[in-house]
């Protein structure tokens, strides 16, 4: 008898050990207990209760992350448009006539803000020049290497160093309620990949972004992608739900981001029927990250903050919300 | 004692049963023994053995498949095209003007040859105007409606019961050894995606194809995706590889086609490192399907054909390798 009630008492315990430790566990460790914590929890349970009316399918549970100032820091520019400027230092020697040609000549004097001066133009003529006329192996490997060792000039830290340890957090709970998480970013589709899963957890599949074109050919040693300097998709404002209509397919049930060009993507999300999450993280820390907004070039936040409140969209300030910021 | 003993032993049945009954199950038991059926076990066995030379890593077991032909029929046209002749059917009371101009007049007098006569321009006529003017939801739901009653006009059958029950075999066998499935069509993706979840267990996301473009817009009663007709991405052919790039972002291990519209995907797949898998599904079964290769307009299997035999691509003979064709 007693070795029956033991065999019994042994098989619960491992049955609800799984269970009490999940429950016991912080799964947002970095969060303070305000309202954004509360909001994020209370929507992963809400989803998750397999009886209620607010339940929603494995399948459907598909959450998208804005990268730039959503996921790692875009101050005082696009970390991507670091590496461009890197790779035009390490590319001048082949190329003499950008001496004189701008905005590379501004650039290789270290004068990005006249190299920028140019707008639009200037950072298509740098970008294209940077992230073209390569396969798209031979990239992967450049932005590997870049990642690996490139450091962030005002912090110092490798630029995977800055991401946000608070919505690192919400990635894995996310995941760990059966949600798939997508980064769906105006940022370089090619540039994310080759870290997104080791830093992130997010796989190549899952990645959505500004892509320029590329061509299959057949070489000697076999065949190839090469990158053509030409854009093909810019993932950014209106073009967030048109990416995720043609990489995902369905529509997503939460949205994390932090500008107005992540405007439409929450609109998209939000508008969908039944539960619905929206989320924005708002740069209010000045001495552990950044404070910027309304009046930002990099990151705008305006029309995205005003319309958060009409919509009942989370938003994040992270001076008072977050414990830490960077892992 | 005895109570101890029947405690472990029913512990070690729990444990063992499963493996037990994974082992003694035939995963393909469509397939008659021969060739092609040892080639697919034995690369899943291969890449899945965790101490081999050739074991793949999980998140590396990327599988893309040919829809048309290799999924699903394709014979006497793309499944596709019927649903397209059907739609100018419905459509047509609001387009008098289709009465006389082509390729609509013919279509609507029974005609499908003699529309199709005007080649690429006549279909792509008739695409852009059964298949863009509406937004995404309205598009998905008219899909949903046409596959769950059109019948084929020769079999009679559902559309969706001329899929191949080898091929949904190999899908699920695949996944339940951790691979990651993709459909990568040259058919639409939205026509695709609305039903691949039900039929192949192959969620959107996972779903690559030709596409048109589209525009977000904010409407009275919330934003839309407007469905425009202008072509985005023909993926076929080279668009195979650049396809699987722009949505999948890692080179697949192993690829399933039909046609020399899988050509380049083939080659892409198979030329990668470490263990590759290429299949080709030759139609030579007249009776239970329809036998085609060199010479159909339909699926043409030519350059395919002859590449197969010098890379070692696995080919299919329907007539002797399938025990059955449909489910």
């Amino acid at each position: 008898m007693i070795e029956r009630i033991l065999c019994l008492f042994s098989v619960l315990v491992i049955a609800t050990s799984a269970i009490v430790a999940q429950a016991a566990a912080d799964p947002l460790p970095s969060w303070n207990d305000n309202a954004p914590k509360k909001a994020i929890l209370t929507f992963v349970e809400k989803v998750t209760e397999q009886d209620s009316p607010t339940f929603v399918p494995p399948p459907e549970r598909i959450a998208v992350f804005d990268n730039d100032g959503t996921l790692w820091a875009e101050q005082p520019m696009y970390f991507q448009l670091f590496f461009a400027l890197d790779r035009v230092k390490t590319l001048s020697p082949k190329h003499p006539e950008w001496k004189t040609q701008e905005p590379f000549a501004s650039l290789l004097k270290g004068d990005v803000k006249k190299a920028l001066a140019g707008g639009e133009k200037a950072i298509l003529e740098i970008v294209m020049a940077t992230h073209a006329g390569m396969t798209t192996t031979a990239f992967e490997k450049i932005v590997g290497d870049w990642i690996a060792t490139a450091k962030h000039p005002k912090t110092g830290k490798l630029y995977t160093d800055m991401v946000y340890q608070p919505m690192l957090e919400i990635l894995t709970h996310l995941r760990s309620n059966d949600f798939k998480t997508f980064i769906v970013s105006g940022g370089g589709i090619e540039f994310m990949r080759p870290w997104a899963e080791k830093v992130y957890g997010i796989p190549p599949e899952q990645v959505v972004g500004s892509s320029i074109k590329t061509k299959f050919e057949i070489r000697d040693d076999g065949p190839v992608l090469v990158r053509l300097p030409e854009m093909k998709f810019i993932d950014d404002k209106e073009g967030k739900p048109v990416g995720i209509n043609s990489h995902i397919g369905r529509r997503p049930v939460a949205a994390f981001g932090n500008s107005d060009g992540d405007l439409q993507m929450l609109q998209w999300t939000t508008a969908g029927p039944g539960m619905r999450f929206g989320l924005i993280v708002h740069h209010t820390d000045s001495e552990r990250e950044w404070a910027y907004d309304r009046k930002s070039h990099i990151g705008r936040l305006d029309k995205a903050l005003d319309e958060a409140g009409a919509k009942g969209w989370t938003v994040v300030d992270m001076k008072k919300d977050w414990k830490g910021v960077f892992p």
